[in-house]
């Protein structure tokens, strides 16, 4: 039998552990797999465009265990009722190549983006970091704002988005955690003295949703949201301004906000920052840019957590995945025992 | 809620039904959508190997539903009590990107790849084929003969297998069938008079299972078990001895048994048969050959039609695989609706 985790059960587990608690938890299991980053299989996600949105299929492997998340991306979504990503992942074992794992990914995304933009942030954010601006307040923002306290202990939050209404939202979910944040009245004021700033916008088009003048010396900039080709947030002037770190550069200079830039732009896998081969920041007064895509070892991560997490827990069931005839070559005698011709 | 057929109701689904009459309306299905060939997503799978088994994801598109098939294939499997291959197939809605549609595919793999095997050889064998010889008595068997009889009205089998339980296993399952077989002393034994030979072996190794001079005029080949880079089961003769049909070029280059030969060696998209854009047989004497490796369009037919047969029946449930919050912006109202924090 497959475990399966489903929303109802990882929304209760989710609760319950604290989300907090739980990015802490995953940050390590990243660490441990970035650290071996040149032991995984890697390659650049699996992608169907139409105009309006992609579905993406991220598998990587570590020879031991296999994993991939099904996720999609429909920025125009929320507009109609639906959410822009949803996702669920599998665990496979590579031996016998059986599923053993699968889960429901849209909420376990929202944690692993955090988790992932956290683990950057603490390598590469000035020592000291106190404030983060946070441009877009959609599904990701509360997970991201968690994030950054569990890990930095960030309180001070200052936001923007177009939508009032996800303003409203984020306020709502994110006051009575104890955090202080103010609304700006624009992107270019939220983002004023901010040590660190998130953007995590979600439009399938060239955006510039802030440009090079107000990225302040020593800023650490989280940018998420541009993550598919045709789709980004930032000034390239911001790129040629800073320092910049990505996951896995094949896939970020396709998807990326580098892909504003010239196929021999230089870049910094955080892998490599983490090892100590590569420097991360170097003085207080550089910026540092994580152009953030998704990577298939996060989700990799992610799920072999989560799976060691509720073992032995209620917060899973077992389904009926994988056929288990007797004998491994009579398939067939699963059809003929119920068959009125067998 | 997401639909999902599981073992348990796939098998009591194909035995109520019957796998001939499946595998006929599953042709339906796939004629179709092998007709609108060129307006599929098509790419050829994503493959994780290992020295001892290769895990896959096959995904494709008609930019109304996509779907995809995770699918593993290690020939050592069955010494250790576990099969060659497993899998597990999910549609989705193009539209908003959410999975609508998860089934096993351990079992409907078997008949999709009859399906396939049928539809083709019903198009390229020699008019009046009454005799198949299949080489390779394993999983997969029973499903092709079926798929065989209910297609080109096939009754006569002779068959060889390397493994005499394989064989036992065969005869027990398709002589309640009333079938006519005849088991061979050898490969080439079997394969003297067939009209019809399918090969499915599975061995993650170059293997000659038969050579050239044992393919008599007039034959059509069914060549299923050569489908991963380094695992052929033919003589190389043979396929210049006749005319090759392949499923999607790019793919089998790659995984089929034409890897053996040069990248121009001249093959035939078999859609472009069903479309009569390009001859299929074109004499009695021809040696037809289907290099067939599983291409993703032919499961993106299998799930369509089973979501459909299923549609109104018992045979599924609904599984929580989707978050859904009032709020599409809203993800954390789920965490915190249930957080002791919120």
């Amino acid at each position: 039998m497959t475990r399966f985790v489903d929303v109802h059960n990882m929304v209760r587990w989710v609760a319950g552990r604290g989300p907090e608690r739980i990015i802490s938890e995953m940050i390590e299991y990243m660490e441990e797999d970035f650290r071996r980053w040149e032991h995984f299989d890697k390659c650049p996600r699996v992608a169907s465009h139409t105009p309006f949105g992609v579905i993406e299929l991220m598998p990587t492997s570590d020879h031991e265990s296999y994993g991939f998340k099904y996720v999609n991306g429909h920025p125009s979504n929320p507009s109609r009722g639906f959410q822009t990503v949803t996702a669920f992942g599998v665990l496979a074992d590579v031996h016998n190549g059986y599923p053993t794992f699968l889960a429901e990914m849209t909420v376990l995304t929202a944690l692993r983006t955090a988790a992932t933009s956290a683990m950057v942030a603490r390598r590469l954010a000035r020592p000291g970091s106190r404030v983060m601006a946070m441009i877009g307040t959609g599904s990701q923002s509360e997970f991201q704002a968690l994030a950054f306290r569990a890990t930095l202990g960030i309180q001070e939050l200052r936001i923007w988005d177009t939508d009032p209404a996800a303003i409203a939202k984020f306020l709502r979910n994110i006051e009575p955690m104890g955090f202080d944040v103010t609304v700006g009245s624009s992107a270019a004021d939220a983002v004023q003295g901010a040590d660190i700033i998130t953007t995590c916008t979600a439009d399938k088009a060239r955006a510039t949703i802030l440009s090079a003048d107000l990225i302040e010396p020593g800023v650490h900039l989280n940018a998420i949201g541009g993550d598919c080709p045709g789709k980004t947030e930032l000034d390239p002037a911001i790129l040629l301004g800073g320092e910049v770190f990505v996951e896995f550069t094949p896939q970020t200079r396709v998807e990326g906000e580098i892909q504003q830039m010239p196929t021999d732009f230089p870049v910094t896998e955080f892998w490599e920052v983490l090892l100590g081969a590569r420097p991360g920041r170097t003085s207080p007064e550089q910026i540092t840019i994580f152009d953030s895509v998704g990577f298939a070892i996060e989700d990799f991560s992610a799920l072999r957590y989560v799976r060691d997490a509720v073992a032995g827990t209620a917060f899973f069931e077992e389904i009926d995945l994988v056929a288990n005839p007797d004998d491994p070559k009579d398939l067939f005698a699963l059809v003929a025992a119920l068959s009125p011709v067998g």
